[in-house]
């Protein structure tokens, strides 16, 4: 296919799941969007920032100083953000941010995003874990709201990935939590399948 | 191969070539080398901080906040730099960086990355225009030297990366600059038989 000529850049920004924590290529989901929109002829630059065990008040600290330095004038800025997963998590006892800071974390970074930027959010991926996996699947129904209030496109995945055949089977047979290399191709099926995705043939 | 059991995380910090512009597989030199640890059984979480157009003065504004943000205590703590390239380049008549300047920087970051992390750094790969080739040579020259002065394992690679069957005419083919598959194979297998380099079968 021919190249396209616009200078596209896009950042990942988001948790060990969308750094590809597991994955055999070390590529994740968004090494995998990435490879698929260059050989769908797009010029495109791919920067990926998630970071193992960030939190959406992790990411609310750093995505803009982060996105800042890799989306320059001149070039068409992407950028997709994905978290929630620890967010939800409880340690000692305590559940490590409390929904209504993970939904004013979100609301925030996103509205300020998509000022800058074409912004599309991703909800978070599924646990084993089943009382893990309910609070994800609450705090992923509030993102989904609160992002159309806020006219941001959001893709909801954790139910695609728990009927997934893989997903589950991979986070388990890993460390519990990170899927390897056929979860991460069907996530990031998702996203190309999904409307909203910018980088298609 | 069965798993080692250390939790090994890596920074690779520089410019377009760290990034992996051109390489239609999205991984880069970075990227297979973080493939290639993790199929030796290594487990690695790796992080891409190339940032295209990165001078030394660039990445010595940013390297240490975003390393800090990915390499936390606990882990067994890596980072591998590579730039200047950008540094060498003249813009409008002037050089971007002058060279006692990336020697400044190269050192300031060097050591003090050295302090925290397990480090390696690896030179600036060839252009295809000459003069910037030689200015690239002559600086690659200089932070050898003081590599050397500090202790810092350094792999120069523009000699065998101009005198290599594809780099500079994948480069011209590209944008004059990156190089496709074949030359980011060949920079990774330089780092992988390099006796510094860690993660090896």
């Amino acid at each position: 296919m021919s190249q396209k000529p616009d200078d596209h850049r896009i950042c990942f920004i988001g948790d060990s799941f969308v750094q590809g924590t597991g994955d055999p290529l070390c590529l994740g989901w968004a090494g995998r969007l990435a490879q698929r929109a260059v050989a769908n002829g797009f010029r495109l630059t791919h920067y990926n920032l998630g970071i193992r065990r960030n939190t959406s008040r992790d990411i609310a600290t750093r995505w803009l100083a982060e996105c800042t330095a890799r989306l320059p004038a001149g070039c068409v800025p992407h950028a997709v953000f994905s978290f929630g997963v620890n967010d939800t998590m409880m340690e000692n006892g305590t559940r490590r941010i409390e929904e209504a800071e993970s939904i004013a974390n979100f609301r925030i970074i996103l509205q300020e995003a998509a000022s800058r930027y074409a912004v599309l959010a991703v909800g978070p991926p599924p646990m084993p874990d089943d009382a893990h996996l309910q609070r994800i699947a609450q705090l992923d129904r509030q993102f989904a709201l609160h992002a159309a209030e806020c006219g941001i496109p959001y893709l909801s995945v954790w139910q695609a990935l728990r009927d997934d055949a893989h997903w589950l089977d991979e986070a388990r047979a890993d460390d519990g939590a990170h899927p390897g290399r056929r979860g991460y191709d069907r996530l990031a099926a998702l996203v190309e399948e999904w409307d909203k995705w910018w980088f298609k043939k």
